[in-house]
């Protein structure tokens, strides 16, 4: 098994405790990838399993490095990293429905103005549309709040702990029905500005968008005329299109858009979560069982 | 049974629906008040029970209107906004914990910088000083993302959910081994300036302060001083001591100080969840049954 180009120790420890042993590239029957798709080697032919560093992977289907045409199996680090982004979703959906964007900038105590914008998220129904990893980990959370969640899936089959499951080509019907929305959907040609001028015109008035999956589910111009009209509640971004936000975008200075710079998974949280990814999927190839997050060259995710 | 000085419609019906009758004040045996102390009319004396309108009675002790001698039971809200001002807690910690007053500032892309910022309450202990109605409703949304909570609570009988539970006089174990600080307790003489310079002291160098009970528990000076020279995360304040906060306050601009006006229970949530406490309490009152939140004239709260 080969761990590369980098070999940090807290990745040879998980790659020890899975089961595997450490060999050169020439002798591996797998490989764990640190590194980015530019520096990514040509594989010998007896490499079966390729672990790839990332959630999102559509940089190694752009670049090429992910071979649809070989037997071998690839993997992403989907799921690996979905606790901490589910954290970071649920804490953007409380800072918009608590009004804190308007309350942290205030220098004056105003609670008759502040108390009149902080809602509850109890009660609200809260559509996850792309329910992957990082929803189903957000589904508990939501519910421990009292809110209910409306998920939207491919295949639309009922997600555990969702109300209800509609299946992506049914996706119009959330945008007026929930109180808030959360995307979650990995970045294909389908999913490219799934939420656009129309459908942000169907958004409630208080409803937030929260967005912690790729910056091209949104037609960002559109979001700007809408979030520059008040429109819709507000948005919360940690992923944005284009990225990273260029200096002077409207989205900066918008009171009604919050933006994190693509930080929902932390160094401080990442490095520890693709250790046990790794660990364990290193345990499930030595087993002979079925790795998680398996990539799909046909879906391209 | 009456209620007083105004009528809101939620409260009769509430009153109704708990199987209670509306009088004037004179054949009452009962008043739901929901005006302030200065306001209060001299009792009769065949009037057994007072619903007050507030779940931190200090106010009501101060004005002299909770009369200790008579054997008339006095009930405030305690509880009945515990959810809304749990789930505010949990959106003042997140704000803190992933950054964002400093996010929700910036005009500029800076995802090194942040994602240094960034952690995850995962695997943390929260201690909540003073763990009663809100306290009880926060532990499970705690526990939902990962977290552990160390409760403090007057007698230190265990509080379900919680990892452990310390009587009051073991307080001053808590400020170093709790990664954050929730402050939950009332207002009285012996938990005034609970949290002052030698606690804050004590607090682990990346840990958040959060303070939805009363201004009166932390020594402003002494946070101000800790918070100016960075030796804690920070404080999320939705009470201050002085309250209102007044115009060019320090904690105005302090960047790791996040302030909201006295607005954990906003109005929206606030009127729906008295008149539920209220139906709830007048049905047990016609039932002979145990009044939910009494007030112990002895303690204060």
């Amino acid at each position: 098994m080969h761990l590369g180009p980098d070999q940090p120790p807290l990745l040879v420890d998980a790659i020890t405790a899975g089961g595997g042993r450490l060999t050169g590239l020439n002798d591996a029957d797998a490989v764990v990838w640190t590194g980015a798709p530019s520096d990514f080697p040509t594989l010998p032919t007896q490499v079966r399993w390729v672990q790839l560093p990332s959630a999102g992977v559509e940089s190694w289907f752009q670049s090429g490095v992910v071979d649809a045409d070989s037997d071998r199996v690839w993997t992403s680090a989907a799921g690996a990293y979905a606790d901490s982004v589910a954290e970071h979703a649920l804490a953007l959906l409380f800072a918009g429905v608590r009004a804190l964007p308007g309350q942290l900038a205030a220098t004056s105590w105003d609670q008759a103005g502040f108390g009149a914008q902080v809602r509850t998220l109890r009660g609200s129904l809260v559509a996850i549309v792309g329910c992957g990893g990082i929803g189903r980990a957000l589904i508990p959370l939501l519910s421990a709040v009292g809110a209910h969640t409306l998920a939207v899936t491919r295949s639309g089959r009922p997600i555990p702990g969702a109300v209800e499951t509609l299946p992506a080509e049914r996706t119009a019907e959330v945008w007026g029905r929930a109180h808030h929305v959360v995307l979650g959907a990995p970045a294909t040609g389908q999913t490219k500005y799934l939420l656009g001028a129309s459908e942000l015109a169907q958004m409630k008035s208080t409803a937030w968008v929260v967005n912690i999956a790729r910056g091209s589910l949104i037609d960002t111009d559109a979001l700007v005329e809408a979030l520059t009209e008040g429109r819709i509640g507000g948005a919360a971004l940690d992923v944005t299109e284009p990225e990273p936000l260029p200096d002077g975008h409207p989205l900066w200075t918008l009171p009604n858009a919050i933006i994190t710079p693509h930080v929902a998974n932390p160094p401080s949280a990442l490095a520890p979560a693709f250790a046990q990814h790794v660990s364990d999927n290193v345990s499930r190839f030595a087993r002979g069982q079925a790795l998680a997050a398996i990539i799909d060259p046909a879906s391209g995710y």
